[in-house]
């Protein structure tokens, strides 16, 4: 059986990542394309668990390292008793988020650099996109509304700085892998984006 | 301030550790020293939940690259908020398993090979023992018990095998790095170990 196609959905929460998956979905399916759709972090009983550790706001005093672990950990759980069984099982797999977000969050947002990567190289276990969908939000657009609100405290400015770094983070992604990132303004109109995002996957699909 | 002295324990279960651990714990406290003790996986608290996650018989499908990664956050929270401040504050720490643990449990038990050094590399951020006290205890030995016991079953066979994989592992460890680790056969007698430890120990605290 052919190996199925593998999708992952990139960018800051807001920027309609839920929209363009549900879209590009029901295009699959129409097609008649056996999909499979996930989501990090979490997937599975286990990645659930590590999840809600790693989201649990009690543990303020977690390490930057730690955590970059943890969600490493949550997607080896996820590839191997998920993704992998069915892409071997010729399902088209669209995942919200994957190695790219740990990338920009963790390698570019808290400076934990290129560790990330070769980290989560050995968590997935080869298992890479074919094809990732970026959307991109400028957060300098947020950071003006809250500026026009008033003066901004040390968190919120922590805060700005911090999806800065992630933002480039994605932008740098994209220019190193031309080939698999496809990026778009989260600005764009949606009908256009779902319409570039559906081309894009037909061709893919083709050189399967 | 001078910078404390980091000692680790390793061996499976039963090799004795905790015995001599106390040991010198005892004596390094008689000769004025402040110790800080603890272990591995654990010793903080979002560490202890993450042991509990490793640790939980529900979790039967759990993915060894999965469990190598918890292991590894688990340890990158022990170093950067136990074991790094206490050393800084001139303790000297003695950690029950660290590093290589998973080297031998992960590496070598679980097949994971050279990935579990390299992740593990990236946790600890440069925070490696000054010296490992190795307590060899030879599975065959086990093995033997075993068999005069009647038939083993798989779970027994495996379970025999992946333990001499463990130790063949530590074997290894003790190899490649001789001026850190001393190793030992788990079943010398006690005191002559304990006085063998003491004195690689006092050697190392003059040489910090």
């Amino acid at each position: 059986m052919k190996r199925g196609l593998f999708i992952t959905f990139e960018g800051p929460d807001g920027s309609g990542k839920s929209t363009q998956i549900q879209k590009l979905n029901t295009f699959l399916q129409e097609q008649g394309h056996d999909t499979l759709l996930t989501r990090e972090p979490g997937g599975t009983a286990i990645s659930e668990k590590i999840r809600g550790l790693i989201l649990d706001p009690a543990h303020k005093e977690m390490d930057p390292m730690a955590e970059a672990l943890l969600y490493a950990s949550s997607r080896a759980q996820l590839v191997s008793q998920v993704i992998k069984p069915a892409l071997e099982a010729g399902k088209t797999v669209i995942c919200d988020r994957y190695v790219d977000s740990s990338v920009a969050y963790q390698g570019y947002g808290r400076g934990l650099g290129e560790s990330v990567e070769i980290i989560n190289r050995y968590a997935v276990q080869g298992i890479m996109p074919d094809l990732t969908v970026l959307l991109l939000l400028d957060p300098a657009s947020g950071r003006k509304r809250v500026q026009q609100a008033g003066e901004m405290d040390r968190l919120e400015q922590e805060a700005l700085e911090f999806h800065q770094r992630v933002y480039d983070g994605y932008v740098r992604l994209a220019e190193t892998y031309p080939e698999r990132i496809l990026s778009f303004s989260a600005k764009g109109e949606i009908e256009a984006i779902a319409e570039a995002i559906r081309s894009r996957t037909a061709e893919a699909l083709e050189k399967l």
